[in-house]
C-alpha cells in the first residue's frame, strides 16, 4: 500500500509498504480521508522521536473484522490499550491507559496510509448525513469538547480562546454553542471573520486591555500564549492548556500569582467521539469552513507543506475515492 | 503600643509605635496571641517588598467597635475590601476582591502588635471550649480546608501531601479526616511521627517508587516539591500548589506531560474561618501538637529566629496575658 512515512526529523516521504498485519481482535480499515493536525507537524519536527506513518484524524470503511462492521463507514478513537481484554472492564477508558498505543502518534501506524487497523471497540459508525469531509473532524471536535468533560463551566461564562488555529476555532465555536460569552484572540483577519459568524467576539489581543476571563483556553501552543493567559485570567479562573508543546517545557511562570489568585491550569487532550459525531450529525458545528486544501495521497508531502504554512487551516489528504 | 516591625529585608525589630487609628466601620482588637507563618518569614526575606507590622494568625479581644462585640474573644479573616459597603452584596467574597488589604501582608498592619483593626464582618467569636492556642490556628486550618472548597475530592482518594511543615501537617490531618488514603512525604522523623498519629502514612520520599496519586498537595514551597508532584501524579490527577514562592517563579516544567496526562494544577490560598473554627470546637483537629515554642512579644525577634530554623513547627508570640 501507499503511505506517508516520517523517517526522521523533517523527513517525510510517500512510499510503498506492506499493509500492516491484522492484530488479533482488530479491524482493518480502508482509509478514505485523513486530516493533518498540528500534532502531525510537531511529530514531523521531531516531537516524541516519532518514526513511521502519522495520522490520527480519518474516516474510512471497514474491510476486515466482525461481520456487522464490514463495509461500514467509520471514524476511530485513537487510544488503544495493549491488552484489549481491558475493554471488558466497566468504565474502562483507554485515553489514560498507561500501556497504550495511539494511532499515528505512539507505537501504532496512522491514517496517512491506504489501510490502518484498530479494535472494533474504537470504531464508531458515521451517520449517513455526515460527509467524509465533516466526519474527518470528529477527532479534533472531540478534543474541543474534552474541555467540558474535564471541567464544569456554567452557561454564560466569559471565555477567552487564545489562538485562531484549527483547534482554537473549533473550541471557540463549541463554547459559543453552550451559551458562553466567547472572545477569540487571533492574528489572521480571515480566521477572525470566520469566528464572528459563530457568534464569537474575535479580534487581535489588545495591549493594556483590562478585560478578564473566568475561563481561558490556550490553543496557540506557544509560551507567549500561556503568558497572555496568565495575565488575562480572573482570580479563581481556569486556564486550559490545549496543545502539546514541542520543546517539552513551559517557561518559568509567576507561581505566586497562581497561588494568590487561586488560578487553575488544566491540561487537556483527547475527547470522546460520540458527542462530536452527534453535533456533526445535527449540523451544529461548522467544520467545512475550516478546510483550506484537499490533496490526494500522491501529493501528501505537499499537503504537509501547505499545512505547515503560517496561517493555514485544515489540509485534508484524500487517500481513496472508493 | 509595642509591635514587631519589618523595616526591610531581614530587618525585624520590636518598637514602640502609636496604636493604629480606628478606621470608620472597623473594630479595634487587643491581640492576645499570634502565630508565625511561613509567609511571615517570606515577608521578612523581602517577599512583596513588605514594610510594617506582619502577622495574620491571631486571637484577640474586641476593645472598640459595636456594643455586641466588645469584650468578645475573636479571630479574624484577613482579607478586607477597601470599600466596606461591598459586604452588603450577597455572596461577596473579600478573598479575591481586587481592591483589598490583607492583614499583616498587604497595606494593613498585622497581628504582632498590641492592637490591630478589622471590620466586624471579618471577626468570628471563638467558642469558649477553644483555647487561645487552638484558636490561633484558625487561619492556617482554614487554608488547609480551602483545598476542599476549590475542588471536589470524593472520599477515599489517594492523596499525597509533599512537605511536613506546619501547613503540610494540617493538610494531611484534614485529608485523613475526610476518609482519604493519605501519604505524607517529609524529612523530619519527629513530624512524620506526628502525622502517623492522625492515620497518615508518613515517610521520606522513596526514589523510584511507582506509587501514583490522584491528588497531590505541594506544601514545601520549593521547586523540588513541585517537580516531585509532577512525577507522582496520576493521569487526570490534581496538584494543589499551597505555598507562595518567594522567588516569584516556578521552574520550567514539562508542559507536554501536563497536557498528555491531563493534569490539573490548582493554586490555593485563604479559606473560610467558619468550618475551621467548627472543627476546632469539636476537637477534630489536633493543632497543639504543632506548637514548638511560645515567646512573649518582648522576645518577638527571637521568636522569628526560632520559627526560621530548619524543621521548626509553629512558634507563637504571646502579645498580652489579659
Amino acid at each position: 500500500m501507499q503511505a506517508l512515512i516520517i523517517e526522521g526529523p523533517n523527513r517525510l516521504r510517500l512510499a510503498a509498504m506492506p499493509e500492516p498485519p491484522l492484530p488479533v481482535g482488530e479491524c482493518r480499515v480502508a482509509v478514505k480521508l485523513a486530516g493533518i493536525c498540528r500534532t502531525d507537524l510537531e511529530l514531523l519536527k521531531g516531537y516524541m522521536g516519532f518514526r513511521g506513518v502519522p495520522g490520527h484524524e480519518f474516516v474510512g470503511v471497514v474491510a476486515e473484522g466482525p461481520e456487522r462492521l464490514i463495509g461500514r463507514r467509520v471514524v476511530g478513537e485513537i487510544n488503544v490499550p495493549c491488552d484489549l481484554s481491558k475493554y471488558a472492564r466497566p468504565e474502562f477508558d483507554p485515553r489514560h491507559e498507561p500501556e497504550r498505543t495511539v494511532l499515528g502518534i505512539l507505537r501504532r501506524p496512522g491514517a496517512f496510509a491506504e489501510a490502518l487497523t484498530l479494535p472494533p471497540q474504537n470504531l464508531l459508525t458515521v451517520p449517513d448525513n455526515v460527509s467524509d469531509e465533516e466526519a474527518v473532524f470528529t477527532e479534533p471536535l472531540a478534543a474541543a469538547l474534552e474541555i467540558f468533560e474535564q471541567i464544569h463551566v456554567p452557561p454564560g461564562e466569559r471565555v477567552l480562546v487564545i489562538g485562531d488555529g484549527k483547534l482554537g476555532l473549533l473550541v471557540a465555536q463549541v463554547c459559543a454553542l453552550f451559551g458562553h460569552r466567547v472572545t477569540l484572540h487571533g492574528r489572521h483577519e480571515r480566521k477572525l471573520a470566520l469566528a464572528r459568524r459563530w457568534g464569537v467576539v474575535a479580534r487581535e489581543a489588545e495591549a493594556g486591555s483590562t478585560e478578564r476571563y473566568s475561563l481561558i483556553v490556550e490553543a496557540t501552543g506557544s509560551p507567549a500564549g500561556f503568558r497572555a493567559a496568565l495575565e488575562l485570567v480572573e482570580p479563581r479562573g481556569t486556564i486550559v492548556l490545549k496543545s502539546t508543546y514541542a520543546p517539552d517545557a513551559l517557561p518559568p511562570f509567576d507561581a505566586a500569582k497562581v497561588v494568590v489568585d487561586e488560578i487553575r491550569l488544566v491540561g487537556s487532550r483527547c475527547g470522546r467521539f460520540g458527542p462530536a459525531l452527534r453535533l456533526l450529525a445535527q449540523g451544529k458545528v461548522d467544520v467545512r469552513a475550516l478546510i483550506d486544501n484537499r490533496k490526494p495521497l500522491a501529493q501528501g508531502v505537499e499537503a504537509f507543506e501547505l499545512a505547515a504554512k503560517k496561517g493555514a487551516l485544515k489540509v485534508l489528504v484524500r487517500i481513496s475515492e472508493q
